[in-house]
């Protein structure tokens, strides 16, 4: 095992304040995919990060159009005898809502206590800007990198990743590679560090009930219509039993049970649920199935939750009216061998069935992912596991994510590699909402981290590197 | 019964087109009472009205100051073995939006196909005119009134009357009269002449239900949680069965049935299902509750209906939390002799008991109403019937309201006086609506009905006026 050149770690701790500076920089540019508005700032992020690959010596850098928001291409790929990685991270963030929430301004971010605050902070431009930066550092002072490298930076990630599978088919040529390593996810409770093994697939849905063209009186009309509003949370009930379990016609008839080596580590691992309930500020955690631990729950087992719903008046005080409309977003999370596309017909078709009559039903697929399983002995994922070691003090745990990355089952699929989840995120880390967190420590291990796995990477042939494998 | 003599009808022949302009000028005043940036439109109104009022005689006009908006308030006093009447109209109007809506502008009134268009025509500055018009033309053509009159004209109908209980109780004194004829109403489908016999109380809701403090990661975080929207949906289904029914015990413990008779003559009632579900624009009608007819849920039935409802994403795309709070505005149309506040209790021990756990649900109590019902046969109904009847040539339908006018249980409850609901808009008005109309010949014969019901009370004793009664 190569260990990092005295120079890498000089270089990094001289340019600690020019490197936080950098990352705020990439934190301030207001890159919400979903929201049409932000497009031009989507282009000046790509922008951003492509001038800085420049600056620090990659090569081929390109803001590449891929029919939404561009992907940022760069390589280094001067180590013949070595394995070639593609790294990829996202630069786009979700939304600022509900923005009442945010103790500052979500794009100006600063540090408190050890943190820095900000929508992106950790999801995903701080683990973007570590990939930068530690690329950075070794070229620096060394002029080479151990390893070859091939970057993709994602602006779509949180929007269902739509374009990204023509880009990969499209590019297939120039993406040549041994293994995949995604840096997107984070560390286990506790900011125990950690290596994800498995990831949840994903299926968003719009469920749109509609009653009248326009908002009736509830006096004049109430008792002669199917009020729209009291239909769709029929439908919405009826998704699940009040056990929790789903209750659409073979969603779980694909679920891979987990084994009994695998429930018994996941009841292994460090979990201290009242620490995990307080952090939620929940009354109560509430495991999504019987029979099954919260852990599992979150892990080995599918869910189905409402990411939003409205229709009618919603204003203060009270007006009388039966909604015109109403509406739902509803997800699925995924679990091996679960198929977003398949699940959708079955969705669609239970909630027309149990649909109230009197109104107008339609389910719209905003998007699906497919869920994916790696496998911890990959010799990437060993190799992560011992620089996660070296760097941070402490072997890592390896976690099934709850989450969805559309795009890691589609390296599988598409290029066929091997996909390895090294994230740094504390577990804690607001993702998604209010007051997203980077905990600085870990942004400044995790570099060294990544300096720390190219070094060890680098020094195995491509053949050894491209051993084990990535089940979608 | 003493005819209508026919100097008032030659004056009303005269006076027509005069009359139409200054009903005109009441309408051009936006007197909308719940944007405060119409206050001063408000102050404009009820002068234009007092000043009408002080010159077509009337005596004790007053702009009187309610808190809010003012009452304007007028008498003619000086038929002393006649009975005393107290009118009730109101003279601000619901808000214009959506303004795109609208064919013309909605305070520049015209006539179209025998209609008068525009905010307020029909709702209910057209009936207070049609008031204002009918003493006119007695006052000027006789010098006197066959009765005694009491003019209410209030400015706050439209947002919730929340100064009149106040004003009425403080003005008891000048308000003695043996019954209250109010004028905001309308005919039956078809435009049938129609006495209102009942309206609906009126309980008003919210349900809030919160999990986390901030949005929750739905990966992360799905399966170890209650979701809030997927809790309220549960709590909003569990308020009613498939069929409508409303499972909240004890809901229907105090609903006086319909007689036989009372189905009966609503099953009579000229009533075409098609046309109305037309006129709604929904797929199809959906009777409230099994074993009764769609208008037997309108009027004699109670209801349960969210009025709004919201919680989590509502953008556009996809984004994937878990909700932190979940909330719905949810209300009942209440019938004879159900009590909004005792059924507040049972709503709110009835949420709590089939919340799904891991959240915190609470129900505020926004208001409520009480429902009232109107002898038929009270004097004062019957001279009302036979007005109509004369005047339009077809004698009334008696029908039940769907919707709440609190005002009506009010002057009931505050003044313990009779109440009769005598309207003249037609069905097809769009009050509240975009494109609000009143067809003239209404107006123009309704003005005759209200000179006719004078004289036909003007011969009977007050004694004799005081008979039957209102049931709130």
């Amino acid at each position: 095992m190569t260990i990092a050149a005295p120079t890498v770690e000089t270089f990094l701790e001289s340019t600690r304040d020019r490197r936080l500076e950098s990352y705020f920089e990439l934190l301030r540019i207001p890159s919400i995919s979903t929201l049409s508005e932000h497009a031009p700032d989507m282009v000046r992020a790509a922008e951003w990060i492509a001038a800085e690959m420049r600056r620090i010596g990659l090569e081929h850098v390109e803001v590449s159009p891929a029919g939404g928001h561009p992907v940022v291409y760069g390589d280094w790929l001067h180590a013949p005898d070595a394995p070639t990685i593609l790294v990829y991270c996202h630069y786009d963030v979700q939304p600022v809502d509900p923005i009442d929430l945010w103790e500052t301004a979500p794009f100006d971010p600063f540090v408190k206590d050890g943190r820095v605050v900000g929508r992106g902070s950790a999801d995903d431009k701080g683990q973007l800007h570590m990939h930068l930066k530690a690329a950075e550092a070794v070229l620096a002072t060394r002029g080479k990198l151990p390893l070859n490298l091939r970057y993709i930076f994602e602006g779509e990630e949180e929007s269902t990743s739509a374009n990204l599978p023509g880009w990969l088919e499209a590019n297939r040529e120039r993406l040549a590679a041994d293994a995949v390593v995604i840096s997107d996810t984070g560390f286990f409770e506790g900011n125990v560090p950690a290596i994800t093994t498995s990831l949840r697939g994903l299926l968003y849905t719009q469920i749109d009930v509609v009653g009248s063209p326009v908002d009736l009186h509830s006096g004049g009309f109430g008792g002669a219509v199917q009020n729209p509003a009291n239909a769709l949370a029929k439908i919405i009930a009826a998704l699940k039993a009040d056990d929790g379990t789903v209750l659409v016609p073979g969603f779980y008839d694909d679920v891979e049970p987990a084994s009994k080596q695998e429930r018994f580590e996941l009841s292994c691992l460090p979990f201290d649920e009242e620490a995990f309930r307080a952090q939620t500020g929940v009354p109560a955690l509430v495991a999504g199935e019987p029979g099954f631990s919260v852990l599992e729950c979150m892990g080995v087992r599918p869910t189905l939750d409402v990411n939003g719903m409205w229709g009618g008046f919603t204003g203060e005080g009270s007006k009388t009216i039966i909604p015109a409309h109403a509406h739902a977003k509803v997800s699925c999370r995924l679990v091996p061998d679960q198929d977003g596309d398949k699940l959708f017909e079955a969705f669609r078709d239970y909630v027309a069935e149990v649909a109230p009559k009197g109104v107008e039903v339609s389910v719209q697929n905003l998007g699906t992912a497919k869920p994916l399983r790696m496998d911890p002995e990959h010799p990437v994922a060993r190799a992560a596991a011992r620089a996660l070691e070296a760097t941070f003090g402490q072997a890592p745990v390896f976690i099934r994510s709850g989450g969805s990355i559309p795009v890691a089952s589609l390296f599988n699929s598409t290029l066929g590699l091997p996909v390895v989840m090294l994230g740094f995120t504390n577990p804690d880390d607001n993702a998604h909402a209010p007051n997203e967190t980077m905990v600085l420590l870990n942004y400044e291990t995790g570099l060294r981290t990544i300096t720390q796995l190219w070094d060890d990477l680098g020094s195995m042939s491509p053949q050894a590197a491209r051993l084990g494998g990535t089940t979608a």
